[in-house]
């Protein structure tokens, strides 16, 4: 298929797509749910193909588990759809309105995007959750999914898709990539694709960061910190260095490099559970494993530059009983989190109260931190007039009064 | 030079920079100030050597005129940094604050980017003014000028430079690139660099664009329209047609692209001024002179899909007494402005009450259309807790409450 092509027409729907009412966008959500649970037959029969293939290639179990598409899991996509709707509507939202001249009225005003590109690895659930927020948000979205889960995905976005349609949305709202070689193409589209949202392997959103003139929104590495002041509560260093490595050691967000005041390091360090792996030396190292690297260091300062030379400036803990040393490191650490006696798992947008998560963003323009709906959308500026014209501003006959309206 | 090294230490500083209070960094704006008045005379010296080397080097006219440093144009520069030091401070503003739980608490907070390169032609006030705002908003700068103010852009810097780091401004505040070469390798400078500000020739932004991974804000084109519906008010039009194109035709906001309906197209181009000369076909031409493309269309869809396929998604304007053809077309066309029956010369951020002008953005992550002291801040998220883990609210043993806090 020409996925050019696809990009460049997905792009001209966008227009109309992020024009729809929310009324309109919410009741095309609704058929989609709808459409979901009524198909659910022909979904689980594709998913059986799709498993059996992957128990043929040995696939290993972790990624079995995270292709089955079954009943626990519908239902879930399914009420994340109906929550999706009882959100409010992200588009819309007036931002500020000036009044700049009598008759001549300044709106900014929050908009979609516009064509979002979104490349997900095995889990079928992720098609659904995107398209879902995307269709929420206004956006185009252009879905390149993994090949081992490639039946499941068809008859999903088939699903979607005609559901959405039926509703009123346009043709191109949603566009399924099937093959590899189409990423490459998708690459190219910076005309027509305004967003990348790469969720893979750090490899693989470091190539496409390197391969593209189309802005990326996403997280290569997390390499996350725990400081452990001089005057910590050394239980609770303890609890939380416990369950920031080993509450879930694959996610973005556990620590993976600990850092101690040498005043408490042989006491603190000869406490932590032996469940957990300490080694020396790697100072930029994600494990996504029960591994953390541990380093004595002087002080706060130290702490400080060290975070921010090695670290990938998403989640940084500081454990300290002294509110000035905590107030310190969370304005002087450049990381998305900061932050003070808590584990560094909460770094998520559901744990935040966003209600529906985009994704974690290391970057720091547009987004960042957990991105929540308000990640999908941008704003224009709207500027309604009765015939100014700058020249009698420049020439002094007017002048602007910037007055702001509520 | 080094300027990768330089890059880095800048980087070192910006923590520090950025943790700086507004008293600090308004107080180093006073002493820049006052260090650019007492040098006028060294200052004035270097830039009457700039103007003798391009008068000998035939540099044209209007480039002298830019290149020129006097009174005027100093005591100008001085003026906009007092009235920087009165603006809001844009740093630490609290967009949210959250209570997760019991003891638990989120706030998201503006903070500076980090490090800013600007490259920029041969004006040496836009080094003044670009300095000025970095160091209200907290962000470190690396700046390159135009060889042919090389002397001009020295003394300026040193006295900048001097007088912010009295006033406690860190060493690498400020960085000067003197040398061409420079240009790659800090286009190459993605773990120092977070945002380059180009501000130059298209050709220029579309080469920076193509070879660095460092985000970049800006705007390569302004291609902008003016559609004329068949109910506009026709003197009104052409007022604004002429004021959109000729009342400075080498801004990025001037009007290039007339669309007129069919049903007035005669009657309207028959009337507008000899002074333009009207050309067809050339849909996405920026002329930068009193040249204007102008073509006829069957009606609102048609000038809506027309702009956003040949627009630059700059600055587009409907002019009709029609509300609900007004109110399409401003959801419809993909602008950061989208106007109606006022000039396109309006989009400019001191027009817009902004105070402070950081360029104008074509790109629609972080910041779009013309843009403030804002577009120079990002946000973290602080969550300050007394030892929770994420274990417990996995386990059910816990709950969020969510309830947010003024």
């Amino acid at each position: 298929m020409d996925y050019v092509k696809q990009a460049q027409l997905a792009k001209k729907d966008s227009a109309w797509l992020s024009a729809l009412d929310t009324k309109a966008r919410n009741s095309a959500l609704m058929k989609i749910a709808e459409a979901l649970e009524s198909s659910k037959d022909v979904i689980f029969k594709a998913n059986k193909e799709d498993l059996d293939n992957a128990v043929k290639a040995k696939i290993p179990a972790p990624i079995l588990a995270r292709l089955k598409f079954d009943e626990s899991k519908l239902s879930s996509c399914v009420q994340g759809i109906r929550d999706l709707i009882g959100l409010e509507d992200p588009l819309n939202k007036i931002l500020l309105k000036r009044q700049l001249d009598e008759g001549l009225v300044l709106t900014k005003i929050t908009c979609a995007i516009g064509v979002i590109g979104v490349i997900f690895e095995s889990r079928p659930d992720a098609l659904v959750q995107i398209s879902s927020l995307c269709v929420k948000s206004g956006n185009c979205a252009i879905l390149k999914g993994g090949s081992e889960a490639a039946h499941t995905n068809r008859i999903l976005f088939d699903t979607i898709h005609h559901a959405g349609v039926e509703a009123g949305l346009p043709e191109h709202f949603l566009t399924l990539v099937e093959d590899r070689a189409g990423i490459a193409e998708l690459l190219g589209c910076h005309d027509y694709i305004d967003l990348i949202i790469p969720r893979g392997s750090n490899e693989f959103v470091q190539y496409i960061m390197a391969n593209s003139k189309i802005p990326v929104m996403g997280h290569a590495d997390g390499i996350c910190h725990i400081y452990v002041a001089e005057d910590a509560d050394i239980d609770m260093a303890l609890k939380i260095i416990e369950d920031s490595k080993t509450q879930y050691a694959a996610a973005c967000n556990a620590v993976e490099t600990l850092l101690v005041n040498e005043q408490i390091y042989d006491n603190l360090v000869s406490r932590i559970t032996d469940k957990i792996e300490l080694r020396e030396g790697d100072f930029n190292k994600e494990y996504l494993d029960w591994i953390m690297t541990v380093k004595k260091v002087s002080g706060l300062q130290e702490a400080i530059e060290s975070i921010n030379a090695n670290g990938s400036h998403h989640t940084d803990c500081i454990i300290t009983t002294d509110a000035a040393k905590a107030d310190e490191f969370m304005r002087y650490v450049d990381s998305a989190g900061v932050y003070w006696n808590c584990s560094t798992r909460f770094a998520d947008g559901f744990r935040y109260g966003f209600g529906a998560e985009v994704g974690i963003s290391t970057g720091k323009l547009h987004a960042r931190g957990p991105v929540g709906l308000d990640g999908l959308v941008t704003y224009k500026y709207k500027l309604a007039g009765n015939g100014q014209i700058v020249g009698d501003y420049a020439s002094g006959k007017k002048s602007f009064h910037f007055k702001d309206i509520d």
